[in-house]
């Protein structure tokens, strides 16, 4: 059947739910809390491994840094950058402690800067490192994997005020940012000139470019532009010793020496601090096209992502929103939407002139072959700008429903339906609701996880249910994180994902750059 | 005037030229052997800086091996792998001394390893460990950078008998393979599944992917397509203690943990092994629409990619040849091109259907706004093949020549006439005729030095031209390898390009991942 239900699941605060009620096993993958046997042949192609580690709950392994140690730096900051701002008061501080990461333990800073140079930036390094308290640089705060979470008595360096456009060059097709800047705001001042910078993660409109490249962030474009990596060219980074590395440039291909640009975006901070980036740019492509397509089940769906794979087609969107998604964004926005559909596909075209036209009307025929009920197409920009902003604020519309966790596993996009189901069968399990949207062009889906606003043991049911949906994401061959992050959320699966040998060079890496471990200790390795 | 000029070069052996001769400072762009003073203030964009470090020539700074260890490492490798074809014949062992770079200085292999099993490849690395006897990993031996250049007594471990294809995966769009597989055969096999490997580097009829992954290698696709890096999903990877790192596998998108696989792809084997790769394929686009168009001066062809940039124009094709390089590819295949043009431009559409009429009308119509003197479309698919095999055949052509050594600098693509022109100087400055065709689209650009078969002074007068194309690359901001490699010919020119304090953490990686310096020491780093 495949449909997706929510049968035995209810928001009531602490319902108990006995595992496995009223469920069968059919369609379940994950073998709970025990690494996959790993079959081994002639075409032992990355076959999934589920690696031996089973943290039951989240530790949360933050430092904490003695009051003593902290106030010293204060009063070198103080001392050595008098007009640097700031924050001590435990009030402003309280602001920094966390992103927006649900149920996240951390810290609060003891002390929170805000540079506006790279030489400040330098100098609060320094600084930190000769009083041992450790750095977290922070971007927007709107993190999902508690990347920028406080370290208690830590330094957090929030890149919010510095946020100028360095250069915009249009005959190279790049624009040299600060990293504060909100990539709404790049976005906007790069198509006055005609441009276009791809990546846009859902929060585009609050996040911070900074944030992106910390955790290599996506979005709904990747499919046909690539992730935020894909986009970078140059970066200036400021290392643990307060070395300013300038790495690249707007050279599209180079390769003189190791990808160091590459290893910094996606470290959250914890190789070097990004305080420069040069990005790439497109010419800004027409409007798009947009469709919306409704299936009768998940599979149906899924067969539909998979035969546009097949057939070539390179939709700018191809996202996914399953029925419970559809039902708390239309109760929101009153889009009009197909309640009864199992799943929806969001698909545009940006391609010039009548090629959008053949782009839709091709993806409208795999859908059709694969059982979609009907299909509709946007009107018009505007009746366009709404369908998307319905999946943009699909999580926003979650939230509204109760405490809401989105999640970010990865899978082979054949995988998709799988994991789906697997979904499916985990919420039942649990008895925790787990709409679910994403990109499915991209095999990355947000399953997001909803408890009661009173519910005493959300936390521990949050923490069972991610524990499962991580290790069937892996059984499959994927990844606990697309686009997220590993940070403080997830540190203890990403062994469980990559394995200790894989690990163990990560932590090579990071005591070869950061001997001290003076950079966001206690995040992603 | 700007046209490309070869006068006063000739092909004549130990013709000694005066610097400068009869030439105008006018567009030289070269501070020959300073530093460039690097102009700092609020747009500082990733000016270009020439880093203080002026070797005048190129030092070879491989190892040599005691003898005595090369002998005990050759009989324990006999007693561990008795099955591995091992080569000790002296002749044998003496087509493994060099890749294609010109005027290369390397060393003898003491022994040459071609395993078939990655669990053999992790028995040579400890055993050559053990031994402290260096390891060279070699794919086809067709590198421009002499990053598979024996070791006087090392360990070669050739990958010839590695090439099998693991898996053909359409639903995912991946192909898994062993790293000796030849670039030109993956294509094939996978073509026959109607998919499509895009890097194609100008010699895949003879390249290895494991040659491909080490350089990060390009192509002419790469400006629609990108390059290798941008095709890797997955790796298996040996690292310096025998360890077997499996890296990512087939999502689209992960970001859990760091970018190892990136930093591995492009390490020309000074971090580790690659001993598989999960390669990403896209269904096979139609076949394309060829055109060239010829122009007066380098100058508007220059203008002319620009333009198409500025355009938004994303051709699969877009490659420079100038007049020289057209009359040598001319007089060997006689395609009847026009031997009076500056330069001429390949520019090749295969997008779908009616699309590809248009981008090529497109960009018709960018040059001949940049001033063409005419444009041809190939008739048909056997034309169009002619005119993209003259363009793979420059190199082979210049090399009918004399002998003949691509260069192959990069700039950003609004810099591609200062390239030329610097270029043109250089050759005229030292007499040394440097024909340049290249991948304009991407600004990476292969200037090509021509010497006597017999001339006594080619090598001393290579390294001094080489000195000059690379720091008037760098001094537009741009590179001294786009997709070559630095490898042994170009080491002592990272420094230059990247800066002390850069070259400093790759060698902190390097250190971290390969301590005892046993993967291909002496290259890169």
């Amino acid at each position: 059947m495949g449909a997706f239900c929510l049968a035995g699941a209810t928001l009531s605060p602490g319902r108990s739910s006995s595992p496995r009620d009223g469920l069968s096993e059919e369609g379940g993958v994950v073998a709970r809390g025990r690494p996959m046997p790993r079959p081994r042949g002639a075409t032992d192609c990355y076959d999934p491994v589920v690696h031996d580690a089973a943290p039951a709950t989240i530790r949360s392994a933050l430092p904490i840094v003695p009051p003593e140690r902290t106030a010293a730096l204060i009063a070198a900051i103080r001392a050595r950058l008098p007009g640097l701002r700031l924050l001590t008061d435990p009030v402003d501080r309280e602001s920094y402690r966390r992103d927006e990461t649900a149920f996240l333990e951390a810290g609060l800073p003891g002390a929170v800067a805000l540079p506006t140079t790279t030489a400040e930036v330098v100098e609060l390094v320094r600084l930190a490192g000769a009083h041992q308290v450790p750095i977290v640089p922070r971007g927007a705060g709107t993190g999902l994997s508690g990347g920028a979470a406080g370290i208690e008595g830590g330094l957090t360096i929030a890149f919010t005020q510095m946020k100028r456009i360095l250069e915009i060059d249009p005959a190279n097709l790049t624009v040299t940012v600060q990293p504060g800047i909100i990539n709404a705001d790049l976005k906007a001042a790069v198509a006055e000139h005609g441009l276009f910078y791809p990546p846009d993660p859902a929060s585009y409109e609050q996040c911070s470019i900074g944030g992106n490249l910390g955790t290599n962030a996506g979005g709904l474009c990747c499919v046909k532009y690539g992730v935020t990596r894909d986009a970078v060219l140059g970066l200036e980074v400021v290392t643990a010793d307060g070395t300013v590395l300038r790495l690249g440039g707007k050279n599209v291909k180079d390769v003189a020496g190791y990808a160091l640009m590459q290893l910094f975006v996606g470290s959250q901070g914890t190789l070097g601090i990004v305080t420069e980036a040069t990005l790439r740019l497109r010419p800004a492509p027409p409007p798009k096209l947009t469709m919306l397509a409704f299936f009768p089940s998940l599979e149906a769906a899924g067969a539909a992502v998979s035969a546009m794979t097949a057939r070539g087609l390179g939709p700018a969107t191809l996202e996914l929103m399953d029925r419970a998604t559809i039902a708390a964004v239309d109760d929101w926005q009153q889009l009009g939407l197909d309640r009864e559909a199992a799943a929806l596909l969001l698909v545009e075209s940006d391609l010039p002139g009548v090629a959008a036209e053949a782009e839709l009307e091709a993806a409208e025929a795999a859908c059709r072959a694969a059982g979609a009920s009907f299909t509709l197409r946007a009107a018009d920009p505007q009746e366009a700008d709404w369908l998307r902003q319905g999946r943009r604020l699909a999580y926003r519309a979650l939230e509204r429903l109760g405490v809401a966790h989105m999640e970010d596993v990865g899978v082979p996009r054949s995988r998709i339906p799988e994991m789906l189901r697997a979904i499916e069968a985990i919420s039942a399990r649990h008895g925790v609701p787990i709409p679910t949207f994403g990109h499915a062009g991209d095999g990355n889906l947000h399953p997001t996880l909803l408890f009661g606003r009173d519910d005493p043991t959300a936390a521990e049911r949050d923490a069972l249910v991610r524990d499962e949906l991580y290790r069937a994401a892996i059984a499959l061959g994927g990844t606990v994180t697309g686009e997220h992050g590993i940070g403080l959320a997830r540190k203890d699966y990403l062994e469980v994902q990559r394995g200790p040998e894989v690990v163990a060079v990560m932590r090579r890496i990071k005591a070869a750059l950061d001997p001290a471990g003076i950079l966001n200790p206690g995040k992603m390795v």
